[in-house]
């Protein structure tokens, strides 16, 4: 193999082109491995800098500042106003009429008795109002969460037969999950939930509101002996098999208002002024129902109501918190599970609605919040809570300025919780379907789906086997199953990576996929690969399979002018290589001398640099020319031997 | 925002540097779904496109070749000489000697009898030279797969009151291990091994081989009442608790012989052409040892013999696969382990002395191979083999050719069995332990820790934790915490991908990493930034993070001359997007106008500039000047905006 000398002139002439001097490839100023490892852990878990704006304040602002972190309350009640009252005031109403209906169907939902409904809308969002640093999020009990908890408890309590042990263990799990939630704030593992993708996520929602709308024909048709499941056959088989047990009063009643929800949901979508039109509905529906049973005393005909409740505020809960070691397994577990799929719709809700109005949340800390307020939730009767997402975005809409809006919905709740329960003894249970029914309705989005089926096929795909695991297997494994396939998919990106074949585009230095760029083309005499991911034990085996394969299929091609004698790897895609990564750069080099070729590496990233370099100590394998800082340096340096060849 | 008229003229001067016109960003040619699917298929499945043989043959010449696809045997039989044979002989009665001492140890270190060890060094042996593409593979049973199976099995059954049982349950795991392996094998899904990292194998390796000499010393030192457990403490307890035990005889014996398969092994080791003296020394070791106690009758001294054998080949043992539902669960998972780890001896040590002598390897047809030959194994009194990588490495030295060395091992074993069984009845178990001791402390390679340390840390790591797993924990336990360990530091290089800030080489059109090189220097009112990684729903809340902090940096900056006015994203090392993706790209543009800036996309590859496409449909966030080939042309484009504004 004979060596060009390297050009030492500032500027060589290629065809049109001026070329400049050949650069040296550098490896970044050394660093330590206590500096290197500080660094990256500070990128993995520090890499939104909470502490920035602490730096370079005098202490007492530190202090100051530290304590607004701690309670962001600090923050916007020294500076709050009359005029933001006024506002938060009305979206605190405007919450709370949603809160109150939906907080007793939701806890009916996880097969709780309805007043913890009201109890987790009245405690949770007083504490989030202190810690919480969104502006919008309406906290409370939420209908998927709901639903996995009742459906995970039950599979070791019967909620029927053995109410209080099922309420005892619904609120140790909320304590778990409140336990879990903050543990991930503090050891600032946040980025857990963002392995829940949109796709996952849509998938999940979607299938979730189905099963929920599902479990509601008991209510709606008045069905006394339910299934005790949750998957769509023995929910339909209950359905079609007890058509004796359908009441049809209750039918009637279930089918009018839900139609007034769905017209009231309708219209307030479409006529943004309509707004209060479907915020009002739900509790509208509750008094005229209400109402109706009362005159007409339609509870003797068929229709069952929610019966006497008791009225009073929370009851401390922490001495029936059950850590008996029959339950304790089930029990984390659906903490585990509630807790980060609670955490990821209040994550979500409040990035949502923080980015429209152009402020930050701070994830970690958001998580501390909803983590602490499950804690205190699950010592004072209330079972798992989170910022709903469509309670939030009622919120944003009716003006809240600042989590004094929770407040006022927290209040009004404790208000109904001391006066208003004897009023709810005639509220008939068909009604809160149909408002369940309603709220999740707008969990499907079809639309969405229709976007990520014309974008992503694959991601398509993961949405799908989501929604039906989701609704024919269980939700747990529905969720379970599309997150694996969704880290698979990433493994698989990264065990078969991308390696294109790149050709110049004439007159130019720049090299291009030849697949992508018509008018890239070959250059003679030199086979041209980038690779597209980190090079690593998992994929070091492919590539050295589809470059042997590229250069193989390059050897035996008809009609060729010149042979390849060099293949120019192109790193710039490279973020890091492992020590097979490195092992497998030594070995091809060996390998692809046996065809006769010069192995050339291009623009190596600092930490591949840095490791070529170290392994370079230890087997010597780089040439005198085997690195440059660009393809065109390099077609360039050796251009001229290729010709030579050739004559 | 004002938008440059883009450069129509051929080139324009920058500097010093002739800048080329303006290159349009392309599309690759459109692929319908199903053909996107198919060659993703095809790299994700036959990435080493086995068929490419058969392309444009005539059809007899197509049914030779798929003979000799499916039985190797027929490609290389016909034209097998005498000179060939006599290579292979020599090789082949070489790996005899280790073979049969090896086996009978192996088969005592997976509880088994001995004899089962010699029925494994006969079948699978012959079943493989059909079907086998190696030269150089030894097969039989190996050390590691042993030990687990002995002591995954051990914990349903009891290898000295249940030997029955035990024996049943071994067969059945190597069934499941044989379908097991053949399965992925025809699914093609071999890069299931690559999963095991080079770091991950080294120290489960290396803690392997000391959990199998720790469990030796009850060979060596005699003791009768020895722990069932694994792990360091307990082996240590029992041995020193049962001092009483120790028999002195045996452990003269035993350090004699050991020291004496020491020193062969290392001036074998060192001198190739004492080569001879290292692989002699077992089977030396087994006959001298075997002289002495029939000589003594050292038996009557405390020194515990293997006892009669019986004479005969292999007898079928399909009817004692034990299927029953008590033990499916843990032979199931046996086989799958004890698979997945055999096949992984296998395959690296089948690729590595292919790679050697310049053949190629096809892993998943191998897999076929050694699944098919286990099948048969489990129905012919054998118990999981594999290609022995030290056997292998003693084969290749002593000069195979063909799988033929294999057929000379497996007849030489057969007379063994036929007629010298009765030699073994005086064999001193002592000895046997010396020869796994002195087999596997090979395992332990120090030099490549070293290396490894040297090159990677967190590899080096994931090392660790495997050896320190594999003796503290358990064989299996300690394997999946480091192959966990592995997986999660390839998602979390995907969940925190670098972003790097370029910076132009001045004088040039090159741009780079400021932080590695010095001469790259910021471009005034350009943020220019790179994101090696896909981006996807993992990643896009931390992009989205360190970019904003990256703006807010560059912002708040002092003494500047100029205002950043444009970001420049290069896509260049971005190969997929996933909907996650896009919907951040969108955001993106929206968030950096807020800023004030003008959001650059440089150089999107295929997949990722047709999703842009796609996305431009929907939400038509695409500017005219928005997309660029190369970030020169962006910067050149747009820098005499940012002088403009400067007036």
């Amino acid at each position: 193999m004979i060596d060009m000398e390297r050009s030492e002139e500032g500027a060589v002439e290629i065809g049109a082109i001026m070329e400049p001097a050949v650069h040296k490839v550098e490896a970044p100023p050394p660093q330590s491995t206590v500096e290197k490892m500080g660094l990256r852990m500070k990128e993995t878990f520090f890499s939104d800098d909470p502490f920035r704006r602490f730096k370079g304040q005098p202490l007492l602002r530190k202090l100051v500042l530290g304590l607004q972190y701690l309670f962001p309350i600090f923050e916007w009640l020294p500076s709050y106003s009359f005029s933001l009252f006024k506002s938060d005031l009305i979206a605190g109403l405007t919450i709370a009429s949603l809160a109150i209906p939906q907080g007793i169907s939701y806890a009916k939902l996880a097969n709780l008795p309805p007043i913890i409904g009201l109890y987790t809308s009245f405690v949770p969002p007083l504490v989030y109002a202190v810690l919480g640093s969104s502006k919008d999020l309406a906290i409370g009990p939420v209908s998927i969460a709901s639903l996995i908890m009742g459906s995970m408890l039950r599979e070791v309590a019967n909620p029927n037969t053995e109410t209080a042990l099922f309420l005892h263990l619904a609120f140790t799990a909320t304590f778990f999950a409140g336990i879990f939630q903050a543990s991930l704030g503090i050891l600032r593992l946040g980025f857990i939930i963002d392995f829940l993708s949109k796709a996952t996520l849509l998938g999940f929602m979607a299938g979730a509101a189905i099963i929920v709308s599902l479990q509601q024909l008991k209510n709606l048709l008045g069905i006394v002996h339910f299934t005790q499941k949750m998957s769509v056959v023995p929910v339909m088989e209950s359905v079609f098999h007890k058509t004796d047990e359908w009441s049809w009063q209750t039918v009637v009643m279930g089918i009018s208002f839900l139609a007034l929800l769905l017209v009231a949901r309708h219209v307030g979508m479409r006529r943004p002024n309509l707004f209060w039109l479907s915020v009002g509905a739900p509790l509208a529906s509750v008094i005229l129902s209400t109402l109706i049973v009362f005159l007409f005393k339609a509870q003797k005909h068929g229709i069952s109501t929610i019966g006497h409740l008791k009225s009073g505020l929370n009851s401390p809960s922490w001495n029936k918190l059950q850590f008996d070691s029959t339950y304790l397994g089930t029990v984390v577990k659906t903490g585990l599970v509630t807790g980060i799929i609670s955490l990821t719709e209040g994550i979500a809700s409040g990035r949502t609605f923080a980015s429209l109005r152009g402020y930050q949340i701070d994830g970690n800390k958001e998580m501390m919040a909803v983590g602490l307020m499950n804690i205190v939730g699950s010592c004072t009767s209330c079972y798992v809570s989170t910022g709903s997402f469509s309670r939030s975005a009622v919120n944003h809409n009716a003006g809240s300025k600042t989590a004094m809006s929770n407040i006022v919905m927290a209040l009004t709740v404790m208000i109904t919780l001391l006066f208003l329960m004897p009023l709810f003894a005639y509220t008939p249970n068909v009604v809160l379907g149909a408002i369940i029914i309603a709220a999740v309705i707008g969990l499907i989005d079809v639309p969405t789906a229709y976007q990520i089926w014309k974008l992503d096929k694959v991601d398509f795909l993961v949405c799908l086997i989501s929604f039906l695991g989701v609704i024919f297997i269980s939700v747990q494994n529905g969720l379970a199953i599309a997150v694996g396939i969704s880290i698979f998919r990433i493994l698989l990106q990264t065990t078969r990576p991308k390696i294109i074949a790149l050709g110049n585009i004439l007159g130019t230095n720049i090299y291009r996929d030849m697949h992508q760029y018509k008018d890239a083309k070959r250059v003679p005499g030199f086979l041209i690969l980038a690779i597209e991911a980190p090079i690593n034990f998992t994929n070091t085996t492919y590539i050295n399979e589809r470059i042997t394969r590229w250069i193989e299929d390059e050897m035996s091609m008809e009609n060729k002018e010149i042979n390849i004698q060099y293949l120019i790897l192109d790193l710039s895609a490279v973020p890091t290589v492992d020590t097979s990564g490195i092992s497998f750069l030594v070995d091809l080099k060996k390998s692809t001398e046996k065809y006769g070729l010069q192995l050339i590496f291009v623009n190596p990233m600092g930490e591949v640099m840095e490791k070529l370099q170290r392994a370079n100590k230890l087997h010597s394998f780089l040439g005198v020319h085997s690195l440059y800082l660009t393809i065109a340096e390099a077609v360039f340096s050796h251009s001229s031997f290729v010709t030579q060849s050739k004559l």
